[in-house]
């Protein structure tokens, strides 16, 4: 028998989540039947859809029940297996969630190739957020070379990627982002040609900042935080304009709905500016990931795509790690080392 | 030398429209010449989209000047010609203003055959509300057989549009219009499957009654209204579903904006459940117009489209016609009759 360690939702969040809302346990895991593998988890990925998750409203996906382990991307190690297709050794990457140790019969699993690249992008540049910066640049935002785009959570996993791609389309690449050191990273880093700093702004402000940070106006507009980033660059689109609607962080937990702008007014330029908004979820284009890793993979192998990890090191920090990635306290994906890389 | 009778903007509203904001004055019009061509107008068309131009507020199309003839589409006789694409006698369309007389040198102006319909319908069914209608339901809703959709302001000149076209292609067509006599008239003259009244509903009662009427859920929105009808029918929307966004009368003069629907809880519905939600401006769109007349011009010649005009009778009228219908007053297309029918 196997032991893991787990952390379970102890708690529904009333507005921002807390240490309170997480509890750790550990569970005795059965043996293994025909058809499944052992993991052990190497890496835990920790992104804002889990907190989405938290909560028992109707979304996209079910929320996570009360006592139940924390969903989350990993990449792990079989360790033993009645599995063919997941001999022991291999690294793969599933949604094994917020524990050291999981059995699977590979559903949703895929295999990854450590020669490609540092096996934990397969939650990062080469997972999830890689995916996503690609369908919501090209697919929902249909940014075309030339134009210019306006990426929030500029340093972020998904928008890290959503800037350097843009860049190889040779657009014009304006980052939002908090915080000078972020700004300075995407600059220099990450080839935006501008960063603002959106503690630096208020809406009115941010608006005057894009503005001139964009003299053609803004095509494409890769959202992912609401807020009064949305507010500014919602001004500043071209007609024909679109938005990738990734997230709404800003707003997650209820903060800052108090003075958000009423819909009409954004219901007006959607209208007078023919814009095109449209929401989406990775999991509808999962499809795609054979294109994605055939173009993206590359592009990572080689360096040409570079990306910045924010590591906490243990699975019982994971939940501070957490709270601290929703106030925008990560640098670069955030990652959970959950055990020592394979041998 | 004709004298044309004509009504100006006086002043620019502050919130509603009143009387005062226009004024009628007379002109001379000089004699044509080469190229160009004197029209007396029988039709004068009056539509939402003129609240706006009465801004100086940026938008898509410049405003009307103070002092100069208001905007609109009419539909006209020629009277006097020196240019041989329109001669003397011909019945034509063209946005020649509230003005009893123009003259024209062709641009924008299109021939209309009265054996096709009553030459009115060149500003209704035949005209841009009915293009606006096809090519919202079409293109930016992306309509498909068996859809369920919701069309606000269904009794208007293009929601009855999208309501019989939609019925064309075998969807559930779901009304919302302001009155029961309207809606008797959506169900029993339109097609509609289910019309129903929002003078009889609050935000949410209105909810609970589109969801009762759309068992499927909502496909497609057609929206012209905002208010309390968007937020009615964003929550019964279905996952991938499209709003094809037309117009915002209940927000063009600045009403119910204390009470609306903050951005947030709208911008949640875009994400988790992927809505589409498209602007849309007919005139980037009239190059489909031999396409439209194609499709449609037959349907309404042999009766499949029928339609509602609501008539003002003298250009001095078109004001308070103008003010009536922006508070829902008209039932069916508003016209107002300059001139009498050519012979």
């Amino acid at each position: 028998m196997t032991t893991a360690a787990q952390i379970v939702l102890a708690s529904r969040p009333q507005g921002k989540p807390t240490l309170d809302n997480f509890r750790h346990e550990t569970a005795s895991l059965p043996a293994i039947k025909d058809g499944e593998f052992l993991v052990r988890v190497v890496w835990l990925s920790l992104d804002p859809y889990m907190r989405g998750r938290m909560d028992d409203a109707k979304s996209y996906a079910k929320p996570v029940g009360i006592g139940d382990v924390m969903e989350g991307g990993t990449v792990a190690e079989v360790m033993e297996s009645k599995n063919d297709k997941f001999p022991v050794g291999k690294i793969v990457a599933g949604s094994f969630g917020w524990t050291s140790h999981a059995i699977s019969n590979g559903e949703g699993v895929r295999i990854v190739d450590p020669k490609v690249a540092p096996i934990s992008t397969a939650q990062g540049v080469l997972g999830m957020p890689g995916i996503t910066a690609w369908v919501g640049l090209n697919d929902i935002g249909r940014a075309r070379d030339g134009e210019t785009i306006v990426v929030s959570a500029a340093t972020g996993a998904v928008g890290a990627m959503v800037g350097q791609l843009a860049k190889a389309k040779n657009m014009r690449v304006i980052g939002v982002a908090g915080g000078p050191e972020k700004c300075d990273f995407a600059v220099k880093e990450l080839g935006y040609d501008v960063c603002l700093d959106h503690h630096a702004h208020d809406a009115k402000s941010l608006t005057k900042a894009i503005a001139d940070a964009a003299p053609d106006g803004v095509d494409v507009y890769f959202e992912s935080v609401g807020g009064k980033t949305l507010e500014a660059v919602l001004v500043n689109m071209n007609t024909h304009g679109r938005i990738a609607v990734c997230g709404m962080i800003s707003w997650y937990s209820g903060q800052g709905l108090a003075d958000a702008q009423p819909l009409p007014a954004v219901w007006r330029n959607i209208l007078t500016r023919r814009l095109l908004v449209e929401g989406f979820i990775i999991f509808d284009h999962f499809n795609k990931f054979p294109d994605f890793m055939e173009q993206v993979g590359p592009m990572v192998g080689d360096g040409r795509i570079s990306f910045k990890e924010d590591v906490a090191d243990g699975l019982e920090n994971a939940p501070q790690a957490f709270l601290d990635m929703l106030q925008g306290g990560n640098f670069g994906k955030q990652m959970v080392r959950v055990g020592a890389d394979p041998a």
